[in-house]
């Protein structure tokens, strides 16, 4: 694997987050929920804040929040996440949290006095990389996830949400829905790195989102019979890899038909052995498309041809959906006043859709919600290639602050 | 998960072997080399040798021998393994254990006084389920591999060949050929339960080996790129699980028109997220044909499509052959003798062609030597759901004493 050197920006706080959960043999981090790495970052921010004299608490849900002004009443909110997902580059979230931090510093520098509070936020475990769920410390702030759900959530080794929680020194009994906290905010603005090209196609260094595009994520299980690979004759056989490939290609094919995207990465073949033909096949379809009428369409079409491949095989074949995220679409007022303020101070942002989900689209339900995209000039996203400059960088933070010095002085 | 209930011979020693390594939940079998199930496993072998009163001994290769017979000159060894594949059946190894323990019990009973050393032997590492490299012991033994390779191995933990034999109490440093235990045996069979319905379809309880197919087993790693499932257009992605897939289809659809067997029952994506394009997947290719050339024509029309699969989608593919395995042919004089052995008393047995590596056709190259199969009822093999019925069993043992008398006794 190429080894993907630390990214440059010059920015102190970003160079002091950078080491953190950083595997030096490929340059991908590998920051999960709870873990050493993510009791590091937590400090970090805790360290950001207290240099910056912003008092700063972890929630009931494990979310992370620095205030600048004592009264949580009508408070602008900047922030994104720290974890990732594994192998995954350094911008997808904490470029927007640390951007935030940046921000206000520049807001300071300015002399900025604002009218209303602002406060940046970490949310915990977005990517869903440990306990299998997107968004969750945003899901469970505005109650989309209920608490024992989320308590019995397990890892890749069983280790329950709670168990792993109250290992860092967190209370799992105080999860759920947080409307005092809520109440306190009068719109929050993500920042990310863009998760795809459109900017640099474009030639801008800032973007403003449009929407998310809905979201399913389904499990898949082909159930065949182990048998000996060697003495078992093809007609014999009821190998679950069969359809588990037909749906693989058939996933794409549907995707390419619909003008969306499917993505069948994850499969665990049981018991897995070269020599023997396995018992099962666990797969998982993750399937994103411009609108839900589409997704369903895309999904259906998915299944039935699961279906018709493992029944030509002898296989069973079952499905569960494990997520579904309707389509966002970012308060509309609010992206104009983001738009109008990056445009009035020379700094003009296209809009833009994106396929992939956020805290901010979650918190959307709730609260006037918009998000800034900053370029990333591979492309590349949840990898260690994904990457954006140093002045793209910069870009956002002043976009950023223009955003924060307009929204929470007028 | 279906549990299967513990197969129902009667036989004591049977009986006594069953319960090691099993897993409870499914009725399959761990019985990896150097585990605590080994570990009773090999206790269990001593004391069926020592209620016997057959000296036995561990030899420098890990492999267990128990002789009936002071000197060690031109012996006739019936044994098979006592390892399993991960949730492998009862009777795939064992049973070929059992039965010569058991035929020996017979012969005596019989009053039998042989005219040359029988002895019983349970070869290490068979199936290759911890350290990837399959007849590990009679390989050891007979030098086809060398001792250094063997001792580098490692299991998917990391821990090497060498230390997991230390770990177990046994010397990694005497591993090799073993010419002064090859120069005392005369001819090997190895009873061994059917790994298919040949003999079911035949109506047949026992049946004699007559070749081994030529077996590869391949390694083929299809790099691509990681990147976000949402956010990455399809134009734009390498997804390896596309060439993956293709290939799977295209290795059965070869098989078929090759009249041989391929499975590709073991890939590992690679980070394997659900909502991220892998950057790898590693698999594996098993193939297996009636003969050398077949079989090599059937792995390059594999490779010819898993390139040509991989070029249409930005994936780089590479492989790398991990074994190769001759045809082995067993030795006609041997196995005329044995099938005429069965026929004079009253026990056709049908000569059968098999796709499963086995230690006797490891040791086929250095000694004369045969094997027996008993019929499997369901023709499932490397499974819980194998299954030989008491009287298949007790007609193996018998078919093995017969063997042995006529051998041992001219």
């Amino acid at each position: 694997m190429t080894r993907v050197s630390a990214p440059q920006w010059g920015n102190p706080l970003w160079q002091s987050l950078l080491p953190l959960g950083r595997d030096p043999r490929t340059g991908g981090y590998r920051r999960y929920s709870f873990t050493e790495a993510d009791s590091a970052c937590r400090d970090w921010f805790f360290r950001a804040a207290d240099e910056r004299k912003l008092p700063a608490h972890c929630d009931r849900n494990g979310n992370l929040w620095a205030w600048w002004g004592a009264e949580p009443t009508g408070a602008i909110v900047a922030g994104s996440h720290l974890d990732s997902v594994p192998d995954g580059g350094a911008f997808d979230g904490p470029l927007g949290v640390v951007s935030a931090f940046a921000a206000i510093d520049l807001l300071r520098e300015r002399g900025v006095k604002p009218g209303r509070p602002i406060a940046v936020a970490a949310f915990m475990e977005e990517e869903g990389a440990r306990f299998g769920l997107a968004c969750l410390g945003s899901k469970l702030l505005t109650g989309v996830v209920a608490p024992d759900v989320a308590r019995n959530l397990t890892d890749a080794a069983g280790v329950t949400f709670a168990e792993a929680m109250a290992g860092a020194g967190l209370d799992p009994g105080g999860l759920g829905r947080d409307d005092s906290l809520l109440a306190g905010i009068s719109a929050v603005i993500e920042l990310h790195v863009e998760q795809g090209s459109a900017l640099d196609g474009m030639g801008a260094a800032v973007g403003v989102a449009e929407s998310i595009w809905p979201h399913e994520r389904r499990r898949i299980d082909f159930t065949g019979r182990a048998d000996h690979a060697g003495t078992t004759k093809l007609k014999d056989r009821r190998d679950p890899m069969l359809p588990f490939a037909s749906t693989v290609l058939a996933a794409r094919e549907a995707a390419s038909e619909c003008g969306a995207v499917a993505t069948m990465s994850k499969v665990v073949p049981v018991p897995g052995g070269a020599n023997g033909i396995c018992s099962a096949a666990h797969a998982w379809l993750d399937a994103r498309a411009p609108d839900e009428e589409t997704l369903r369409r895309l999904v259906a079409r998915v299944l039935e041809s699961a279906q018709a491949a493992a029944q030509s095989h002898g296989v069973q074949v079952t499905s569960r959906r494990e997520s579904f995220t309707s389509v966002v679409e970012f308060d509309l007022e609010l992206r104009d006043r983001v738009a109008g303020a990056l445009a009035s101070r020379g700094m003009p942002a296209p809009v833009l859709p994106t396929g992939a989900g956020h805290d901010a689209g979650v918190i959307a339900a709730e609260r006037p919600a918009a998000m800034l995209f900053v370029r990333n000039r591979t492309g590349v996203s949840h990898s260690p290639f994904e990457h954006a400059s140093p002045e793209d960088c910069e870009a956002g933070v002043a976009a950023l602050a223009a955003v924060l010095t307009d929204l929470a002085c007028r």
